[in-house]
């Protein structure tokens, strides 16, 4: 029942924040024409100056064939601004009841075949979806900040959600450009988020106790992890700095470590099952090619991403280089 | 009593492992003589293939005037190794009876005006200290994973290390192009370990629960929370996207989500203290830059970091772009 992913051309962005505003930037880059749904014409200076910064960063990276910045509408009427529309994206402030409202709204006046997708980082489909009469076709497409930027798009539905809606939603990013990651259980905090506040929690703990300060935390981190987090996940980062014996040599040599208190986060219990998935799933990433390979191409691409870093911060010498 | 960091030309590597060996291509690479200590000459083949894998990452970064792998010696006796050298950096086994051992001779062996860094990722100085008849110049230099192309190295002293050479350790790897970071407190883990540590901890509780694989682990990292953390860490990163207020607006609008259960690790109270101890160290590293300039260079880097690895893939398209 839904159209074809690769025949939608016609989107509208409901909310014009740093993520409404992201995504209708990013939307317009990808060569879609986008109708953006303002709530309060004050609204409009703070958003084009979104769009503004956006799309030098669009352009840097490259635009579709036909994308234009005049290929964007603004509307403060909500049945207008939907009326076209072949796939919506809301971004309105995370606010159940706030949202509850619009998807019983939305959920009379758009289409039963037109996806709906939420960019909450908080809030689950499920309750969203409550008082909406059509939410087979209510998903959460949840973007990572900068939307224009980071691929990164989470999407998983709530009780009354399709899976057709799912699997369509997942079809239409990729097709759009995005790194859609379908979610197996509507979890809170999704998964990046997950990853991120864990990391978060334990930068919070250390600066509490007098451990690190602000400034040390971003400088172990840009120094450290996350130029390899970048290239090689955690995951697969671990698999191949074991050499030959992937994962599973790293859990028999470093899966000990799991009970030291390298964190203020309790490890689960390593059991064979546990370690059998990740082994298993490690497989599945490095699909085929060996260490030495992967050892390569990591390296081949922490060099482009530190020159990279590096070349920008020659033209800016006041970048951040904390 | 120490030598001036910047007149040092001859580094002695003590162990030829990943790490050590890693070492050993990087010291090479900024222009030292370095000499390697080897256990045993069955290490020798796996030690000159760590160095040729390295040097290639090492040349595309940019030798140093005058680096050149000739001027690498390789020693079976560990007197010999070390008579001559200015610095020694440590990288045998995490085993602490053994490192102690180690220190043991160290410290009869290598004069006292010579600073000895370990490698450790795990144990503390403290504890290997002990059996040391000089334990003043020991010191902690924990880098990360390639040693020879991610910048950090966490410095720390034990209880019996001097201020003098932890300093002195810290204006030594600087000078030789690393990212130092001294820590105020001897912790397990240190601080990037500990960060590193709490994601990999939520990572596996998520695939214990059947909520993520590994694959949707680094397919969210890669694609979401990582170029960022690349070029902004994370405290400045939620510092920026929080706009015009800042950290102090982060805190305000999503301190309630610290009680959320966003991961499985319980935050810390976010008292006030806490709260304006983060403000200020925000403050800090954004150095008086408005957050429009900060978000600029943030994105043109991150720009700059997603093209560079795109075109590292392009080049070889069997690249890790799972």
């Amino acid at each position: 029942m839904y159209p074809n992913p690769s025949d939608i051309s016609r989107i509208t962005c409901i909310g014009a924040g740093p993520i409404g505003g992201g995504w209708t930037a990013y939307f317009l880059a990808r060569g879609y024409d986008v109708t953006v749904y303002l709530h309060d014409p004050a609204e409009e200076p703070a958003f084009r100056a979104i769009l503004k910064t956006a799309w030098i960063s669009l352009t840097s990276l490259g635009l579709a064939t036909g994308a234009s910045l005049d290929r964007l509408s603004v509307s403060y009427n909500l049945e207008d601004a939907v009326k076209d529309a072949e796939f919506i994206q809301e971004s309105v402030p995370e606010n159940l009841e706030l949202k509850r409202a619009l998807y019983a709204k939305l959920g009379e006046i758009v289409p039963p075949a037109v996806v709906i997708c939420s960019s909450t980082s908080g809030l689950m489909m499920t309750d969203i979806q409550t008082t909406c009469d059509t939410p087979e076709r209510t998903v959460i497409g949840h973007p990572f900040n900068p939307p224009y930027l980071l691929p990164l798009v989470e999407i998983i539905g709530g009780k009354k959600t399709s899976p057709d809606a799912v699997a369509w939603t997942s079809a239409f990013y990729e097709i759009a450009g995005k790194a859609p990651l379908v979610m197996k259980k509507e979890i809170p905090g999704f998964i990046a988020t997950r990853l991120q506040e864990a990391l978060w929690r334990e930068a919070l703990h250390m600066v509490a106790n007098g451990e690190a300060t602000a400034t040390d935390i971003d400088v172990a981190l840009m120094n450290g992890p996350a130029p390899r987090m970048a290239v090689q996940g955690h995951c697969l980062a671990y698999h191949v700095c074991s050499g030959k014996g992937g994962m599973a040599a790293s859990f028999d040599q470093f899966g000990p470590a799991l009970k030291l208190p390298w964190t203020r986060l309790e490890a689960p219990e390593l059991t064979r099952e546990l370690r059998d998935t990740m082994v298993e799933g490690c497989d599945e990433i490095a699909d085929g090619r060996s260490f030495e390979e992967l050892a390569a191409i990591r390296d081949r691409e922490i060099v482009a991403v530190l020159a990279a870093i590096r070349a920008s911060r020659v033209v800016d010498p006041g970048g951040n280089d904390a």
